[in-house]
């Protein structure tokens, strides 16, 4: 049976109105929340990523694959909020989230409230990304199984009330399941696979590269790292994994990441641009894929 | 004495080449930089901010003010990158960040690299914002002394190849004192005052709001817990303070935070977007008053 998702906070019982400020929608009256149900209720998958014009990108290729956008290009239904982006197509919406953990965070929160507040059914939560590979082919798409953050830890933790919380971090096999089932095709000229994924809070110490604006390690501590990583069964790194996985969880929303890799970590720290706008375009066909097998169901 | 940077990785003299990736800023010869102190050599100031239309608003403000640039729109020199948004009026850069240290970082690494290989003199980081207030008026600016992150500790703490590392977090005393004595004048109509700040990793449950997807604490919980953060001295919440202290005290750069703060939490945890515009002109005027007194020396 289908159903709405109930939210892990008993305090917004008790609030008459509901501001998402980030997103810059209003829900001026809790119990009745006919108008954002009209606007939002028949949403199915809600799609994550980091720029605003990747997500604009996604939400016209959607468009298109799931027969739901006219010639009209969607609009940002949240640029009053100057933060985030939020496209709509069909039962669809692309949402933009910034880089890393506190900035998903944000607008995590406020997109859980609004399925919810919108009555969404069975809705999904996928995010899509760029990231750097451990010992695969650059282009290698990996969807996540179990997120570690940067202590190598399967789990994420944050801190709340100042103390340490400390939350499970994986997604559903279910959901990698079928990602894997009906997003890859043999002939596409890349791989799928699952595999571990750490998240970090920083793109260069935090992940072991040598070529921030500080870096007090040697190149053979960040060798040995990557390598104990990758006996970990840790396939890519990129800065949301653990906190996406425990937020889920912990609310019990289905969801999964979904990454392409643009560097095999092994081989070096710096990125190389150049096959970048093809290797961005692979989540798009798995996610696309398997969206539309979600929507046959 | 005036003079470069130096930053704290001895890896970079070894790299012949080094592309800053998220601002979309290649330096093809790091042994000869000249293309790029002649683009960026006479920035003094790099003031940074969450989104990228108000580091534009400022852009503009600051190029009046400082009577630097013409009638044209200053022009997004990292459009390429999708990620940040940098304006440069004359010896002022203005870049965005996003919300949090975890895309802060990101931007703030390769800032640094930027101001270095340009051989910038005495370059000082700004960072102006919006945030929440503890026992203050709304309106009042903040400009942060100490920085505590999420546990209340005067610290930050990141994962480096999987160990946690503790690094202090201050900003200069010089730089807050100069920004109180020349940043606010009487007759502003608000106040300007210096007090501690936590940086926090996530808006709702970092921060103590009841008022997120999830919250497992009760009112009490949160009111005590925020009253702890008043006996420690701090006077607002946001979420960039403590990293980004930490990272310019350990580079030995001067930098200084300014925020304005929107509500006063020991009220509440809506934010009331109504005088938000009014409020977000506040730290402007502060800024350019300190650039104006940094310019004359």
């Amino acid at each position: 049976m289908s159903q709405n998702i109930q939210l892990k906070n008993p305090h917004l019982e008790g609030m008459p109105s509901d501001y998402l400020y980030h997103l810059a929608i209003n829900v001026p009256d809790t119990k009745n929340t006919s108008d954002i149900q009209k606007q939002f209720g028949d949403v199915r998958v809600i799609c994550t990523g980091g720029t605003a014009i990747r997500m604009l990108e996604l939400a016209k290729y959607l468009g298109k694959l799931l027969g739901v956008q006219d010639t009209s290009e969607p609009v940002d239904m949240c640029a009053k909020g100057h933060r985030y982006a939020l496209y709509k197509v069909g039962p669809v919406i692309c949402v933009s989230h910034g880089v890393g953990s506190s900035t998903f965070s944000v607008v995590l929160h406020e997109l859980l409230k609004l399925v919810h507040y919108a009555r969404c059914q069975d809705p999904i939560f996928l995010r899509i990304g760029t990231c750097g590979g451990i010992g695969v082919t650059p282009g290698t798409v990996v969807v996540t199984k179990d997120a570690f953050n940067g202590l190598l830890r399967n789990e994420h933790e944050i801190a709340i009330l100042g103390e340490r919380v400390v939350r499970p971090a994986q997604f559903p096999e279910s959901v990698i399941k079928d990602i894997l089932a009906y997003g890859g095709r043999p002939d596409d000229g890349f791989q799928i696979i699952s595999g571990n994924t750490m998240g970090t809070d920083c793109f260069y110490e935090g992940q072991g590269r040598t070529d921030g604006a500080i870096c007090e390690y040697t190149a053979e501590d960040k060798m040995k790292f990557l390598h104990k990583c990758h006996d970990l069964g840790i396939r890519n790194i990129e800065m949301e994994a653990s906190f996406f996985a425990s937020v889920t969880q912990k609310i019990g929303v289905k969801a999964g990441d979904i990454c392409v890799t643009l560097l095999n970590r092994l081989d070096g720290d710096q990125v190389n641009a150049e096959k970048k706008e093809e290797f961005e375009h692979r989540p798009f066909l798995v996610v696309g894929r398997y969206i539309q097998h979600l929507l046959k169901k």
